[in-house]
């Protein structure tokens, strides 16, 4: 495609793309195809001709968006806010138009000075101390990934130059909440430490992990002769925003000389606020840290931000040094391929840069403030309506809810019963286009799960939720009904 | 940042790309910074005040493009061709728009079934069987950690959801090239095998791989009691793009029940071409495969294809399925977190397609051979003018190369008076601004090593480069004398 006909395309999308965001709450939230019915609609084979006048909006808005849920909705109280703001978009779209790969430092200095230096902007921002250093990785899960394996190789005091993990005498383990994310123990799996060595520690009713409960695991893992390695607290559990507490945990890692890594990937970017940092007291005690900027904070996908204490450490797990690398610089620079398992980097820094200075460290704590509220908001009328209960501390955005009247004995719903009205009116609302939330379960329990942060909802749109959850409930249940006969 | 304002920046930005890439020849293709340059110029803590009417382009003008090295000039003739063509930056710019996650196919069903699709399309075009499953990953980096991380599980019965690898009483062995690259080694040390249990295998005078050397460390290492697990061959190595025998190594991979992964991260795209396919033989033979797209083919980085023949095997190896994943569809439908490391996905399948669909199938392969053609008019010239050395055949598009002038002696430079002369006149070439070659080791001497394919690299760019080369080595060379005194 020549630099001409990009131009002609270019700026179609760009007037697709701000039309689409100005519109977007009119669009059905949630995504109304049948699986297999988007594949059906691309022929089986790429085309031998190209066709450079091909209107790619058309292909955007006739196969493409009725195919998706939509993540950017006022509607979208799902998963988590995965925000993809406008002007980190613009930086985004610059790294794809620049085309150029950070391999190391020479062959794209810009890369990674730009990424050094906005990830401890964002460090400062979180009231982090200068201990830290920061680089950008895809995803939370590969952030905790690389934590196990700085961790398994400190616990073993480096395996990996020697017989590897096959060689040791005595197994690893890894300790982690209940309400862990799956990325967790999936991180400690890749990693090499076999399901028999995760320890999956009690939460207390708040559904953080309890202190003294790992300190009990980690006693009896000593006690049976195996190495304790590393204990990953989560800062905002996926299912609830529970806060594993840091600073009990933190002690406890230190004095058994186990890797601290703290998976704070959504709950992290809450820490721009003075007032919420309580929340992850105890984070400095950690050795390695993730926080996704492409959740609430909004940076456009993928931009996770993993910290850590000790570079030196992460780039003697990371480094390799083939002579097709190395440049005259070696020595004065930061090589990021040393930093995380990919070689080939992109220019992902320009998209947090980008949204930094377009909006303003204020303007984002604003909209946080924002979110809060509404999630209070919300909480108070749960709190004030007979039959609703919300089921956990709502410390941030996250609410956790369950309808629970009363049956046809007169006695509150419960069991599968219950299961089942959760259900039937979670799919009502879900059905509405209106709104989005989430099923989940806890304590083996169905639930609704409310996250809230979309950069466009406002307090309307959590109004109209609320209003479109009380019309489900008052429904007669025919799932329910249809399942009893 | 408002639709609106987006849109006005948006404008500006395309029109800056487009003008960008059409006058990118103009500019040199080597950064002229020294380290901490560009750091400088940015502040040392992010804004307070956002600033929507900031300059975006500015910004790239003055701080981003002068610290880049410009992977998209048509001089750029270092590591490999990352093309970015335009039509995949659109698909790319509608991925970041769009701002939809894939975590599972509800979350985003035209990201799961795109992906799917255009994965197979590219199969096609490789001429592969309909045996192979495709799926986007960031980069061959990650790809191979995929496949070694199933060669490890497969040859261990899966010791994760057991005891983990310290709980092997022998240890695993994985086999590669001494000219894999460095993510093979990296991502064998990753899953856990340990240096001494990999095993680097002899080359014959191609740089390829020696299957009767491979036979016989694997018969040792069986003799020994270890556990031969995976064998890495490399289709196109890094340095001279020597090509493993895949058919002979995949005969001793199946006969001793090895897992075989084919690394065609660089040489893969050639195989668009029929005529090329001959240089893969054999990979049918392989279990797992990745060719990146964000190479030569020119997909926008990053966009790298993993093949596999057991896809059911990948998600054991990568499933997690906690409640708050789980959807309607689940037994329906293909959930891409459980084919590689991250939850989070990126709507990558875009620019494939994108891309697919305004270039078709005939203008990739046309320019493909307009880059094999050139690398063989080089080596014309290389080898009728005296002096000049072409180390390694040119199975396609790189092209190593020394210059052995006579010295002052009369006899042939050698040693380390060769390896100064390499390097004085490769920084020549280089500082010129108008081409950038690699400096790279072979055999323990530097070479120099030109690697043809940028999208703008014509006929008159590699003849500009030869004439360089000629005036770098004619020059009394400076740095030589110096190291001398
Ligand atoms: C606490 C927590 N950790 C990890 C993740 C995984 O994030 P990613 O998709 O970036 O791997 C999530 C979000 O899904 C999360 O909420
Ligand atoms: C043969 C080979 N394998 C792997 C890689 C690594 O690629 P990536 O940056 O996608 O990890 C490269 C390119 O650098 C390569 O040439």
């Amino acid at each position: 495609m020549t630099p001409e006909e990009f131009r002609a395309h270019g700026h179609q999308l760009i007037d697709w793309i701000a039309d689409y965001r100005a519109g977007i709450s009119k669009l059905p939230v949630l995504a109304q195809v049948e699986p297999g019915e988007v594949a059906a609609k691309l022929p089986a084979s790429a085309p031998e001709t190209g066709d450079a006048g091909r209107s790619l909006v058309s292909d955007l808005d006739e196969i493409v968006v009725p195919g998706l849920s939509l993540w950017q909705h006022p509607g979208f109280f799902n998963f988590f806010p995965a925000n993809s703001e406008l002007s980190s978009v613009l930086g985004d779209i610059a790294s794809a138009g620049l085309g150029v790969i950070g391999l190391s430092w020479e062959s794209s200095p810009a890369l990674s000075e730009i990424e050094l230096r906005v990830t401890d902007w964002v460090r400062q921002l979180f009231g982090l101390s200068g201990d830290w250093r920061g680089v950008i990785q895809d995803t939370a899960s590969t952030s905790t990934l690389l934590a196990l394996l700085e961790a398994r190789e400190h616990a073993s005091q480096f395996s990996m130059s020697g017989g590897g993990l096959a060689a040791l005498d005595r197994p690893l383990v890894a300790y982690l909440s209940r309400y862990a994310h799956s990325s967790v123990p999936k991180a400690a799996l890749l990693a090499g430490f076999g399901t028999d060595h995760i320890r999956w520690i009690d939460t207390d009713e708040t559904f953080a992990m309890r202190p003294d409960a790992l300190a009990e695991a980690i006693a009896a893992d000593r006690a049976a002769g195996r190495v304790p390695a590393a204990v990953v607290a989560t800062c905002g559990t996926t299912t609830t925003t529970a806060m594993d507490p840091l600073a009990a945990i933190g002690e406890i890692a230190r004095a058994e000389g186990l890797w601290f890594h703290v998976d704070a990937a959504m709950a992290g970017s809450a820490m721009i606020l003075p007032e919420c940092r309580h929340l992850w007291e105890g984070v400095e005690l950690a050795d390695s840290l993730v926080v996704n900027a492409h959740k609430w904070l909004g940076v456009a996908f993928d931009c996770s931000l993993y910290y850590v204490k000790d570079p030196a450490h992460l780039e003697r797990v990371m480094s390799t040094n083939p002579s097709y690398l190395r440049s005259a610089h070696d020595d004065d620079v930061t090589n990021l391929r040393d930093w995380g398992i990919p070689l080939g980097r992109r220019f992902r820094a320009l998209k947090l840069w980008f949204m930094l200075t377009a909006e303003g460290a204020e303007a984002l704590r604003a909209r946080l403030r924002r979110d809060l509220d509404n999630a209070q908001w919300l909480t108070a009328q749960l709190e004030a309506e007979p039959g609703w209960r919300v089921l956990a501390p709502v410390h941030l955005q996250t609410v956790c809810v369950r309808h629970e009247p009363t049956g046809r004995d007169g006695g509150a719903l419960s069991g599968e019963a219950l299961d089942r009205h959760t259900r039937a009116w979670a799919e009502r609302v879900n059905a509405t286009g209106r709104a989005w939330v989430s099923l989940s379960t806890i304590e083996d329990r169905w639930m609704v799960r409310i996250s809230i942060g979309a950069l466009e909802t406002e307090r309307e749109h959590v109004e109209t939720l609320w209003q479109e959850m009380r019309a489900a409930v008052a429904e007669p249940s025919a799932p329910e009904i249809r399942s009893r006969s």
